[in-house]
C-alpha cells in the first residue's frame, strides 16, 4: 500500500531561488502547489517564469494572485524610487531599496491559508540569508517567528499541525544553490532573475540581481542558459 | 509648537468591532490610515460599510486592497460550505466554518507593509476574544508572536520600530463594545455585521454575526440602528 503524496506549499517567484527551493520539495517526496503573486512588481514578466518553471516541475496546482501592494508598499520594486545599477555588490551595506515592506510576511500568508485548506503542514520559500543579505524577512530568526506565529494563527495549528517554513537555500551561496539545481537537472534557462527585463522578458545584466546571479554562475563555473534564451 | 500627529493603520471591515477599534485610535490621537480587503467574502456589501465609516472617522486616508482569497482559503466566507443559521450561540463549541483561513495574519501583513511605508509602528484591528471566541486568530497570544515576527520581518523593526498590534476590544464583550461605542459618539447604523445582507445590504438577522450582534445591542440596552436603515 502506497502512502498518499503529502503536499507542500511552494512560493515561484520565477527566479532560480524558488525554482530549486520547489525542486528540493519535489526531491523530498512532496506534491507541490505552488503559489505566485502579481504583485505590482516592475518585473511582472517573472511571472512567466514561473508558469515554465511549474510546468518543468510538474506541480499539481498552481496559483497566481492578484494583490497589488503598490497601494500599501513602496519600493523600488513597486516603482517608487530606482533600481540601483552597476553596483559593486562586495561594498554593498544595508538593505537595498529593492526591499518590499513586508513582502515575505504577505506571501508567506497566503501560503499558510493555503497550506490550511489542502492539509499542508509544509511551505518552501526560496529566501537566502548569505548572498546579499540585506533583507531582514530572509533571516533564520525571522522563519523561526513566522513559524511560530503561524501556529498559533491557524485551526489547523490548534489542531496540532506543526506549520514548517523550509528554507533549504538560506545558508547556501548562489554558486552552491546554481551547483544544487544542476545536480537536479534543473533548466536555469527558464528563469528570469533581473529586476527590470526589456519587455522580451531579456535581463538587463546591470540590477544588483543581475549582478549576484552572474557572479554565482561564474564562481560555479557553468553557463547561464537564460543568456541565450 | 505642536506634535505631529502620528499615523496608525486601522483594519477596516465595516463592522461594528472594527469601526469602535478605530474611534479608539483616533481618541488616543492617532491619525487613521484606514485598510480594507476585499478578499472574495460573501458578504461583499461590508465593503460599502467600510467606506461609510471611513468617512464618518475622518481618516487621513482609505485604502482598499482587492485580494481574492478563494483560490487558496477555503471557507463559508469564501463561498465553500453553507453559513449556518439560527444557532444556539450559548451552546456552539468549537472553531466555526466561517473561519477564514490565515485572514487575520493576511490582513495584519498588509497593514504591516503600509504602516512601514508611512512611518507607522500602530496597527488596530477589531478582533474580540470573549464572545465568539472560536477563532484562533483573535487570540491574545497569537497578537504576542504576530507583533515579535514583525519586529522582525522589516527594515523598521531592524531599525528600532516597536511594532504594536492594538486590539482594544480583544476582552470585551459585545455589550461592552457597543457601550463604549456609546461613549464615543459612533453611528453604528453605518455598519454592517451580517454575512449574507441581501443585495440592498439588509442583515439577515440569522446568521451567528447578526445573533452576536443582537444579543450585544439587548444587553446593552440599545436599539440598533442598523436595523431601521
Amino acid at each position: 500500500m502506497s502512502t498518499p503524496t503529502q503536499p507542500a506549499i511552494v512560493l515561484l517567484s520565477g527566479g532560480l531561488d524558488s525554482y530549486t527551493a520547489a525542486a528540493i520539495a519535489s526531491e523530498l517526496g512532496y506534491g507541490l502547489c505552488a503559489l505566485t503573486v502579481r504583485y505590482g512588481q516592475t518585473h511582472v514578466q517573472e511571472i512567466e517564469a514561473a508558469r515554465r518553471v511549474a510546468q518543468a516541475l510538474r506541480v499539481r496546482r498552481h496559483v497566481e494572485i492578484d494583490l497589488d501592494l503598490r497601494a500599501v508598499a513602496e519600493s523600488a520594486l513597486t516603482g517608487v524610487g530606482e533600481v540601483p545599477m552597476d553596483r559593486d555588490l562586495s561594498t554593498v551595506e544595508g538593505i537595498p531599496s529593492t526591499y518590499v515592506p513586508a513582502r515575505n510576511t504577505i506571501f508567506l500568508s497566503l501560503a499558510l491559508a493555503w497550506a490550511e485548506t489542502v492539509g499542508a503542514a509544509d511551505i518552501f520559500i526560496g529566501i537566502n540569508a548569505l548572498d546579499y543579505s540585506g533583507y531582514p524577512d530572509c533571516r533564520p530568526e525571522y522563519v523561526r517567528a513566522y513559524e511560530r506565529m503561524a501556529r498559533l494563527a491557524t485551526r489547523a495549528g490548534v489542531g496540532g499541525t506543526d506549520f514548517r517554513i523550509h528554507a533549504p537555500l538560506q545558508h547556501m551561496t548562489k554558486a552552491e544553490i546554481i551547483r544544487r539545481g544542476g545536480q537536479l537537472g534543473l533548466d536555469y534557462g527558464l528563469t528570469l532573475s533581473c529586476y527590470v527585463p526589456d519587455a522580451a522578458g531579456r535581463p538587463c545584466g546591470r540590477c544588483d540581481s543581475c549582478l549576484l546571479r552572474a557572479r554565482g554562475f561564474a564562481e560555479a563555473g557553468v553557463a547561464d542558459a537564460a543568456l541565450n534564451r
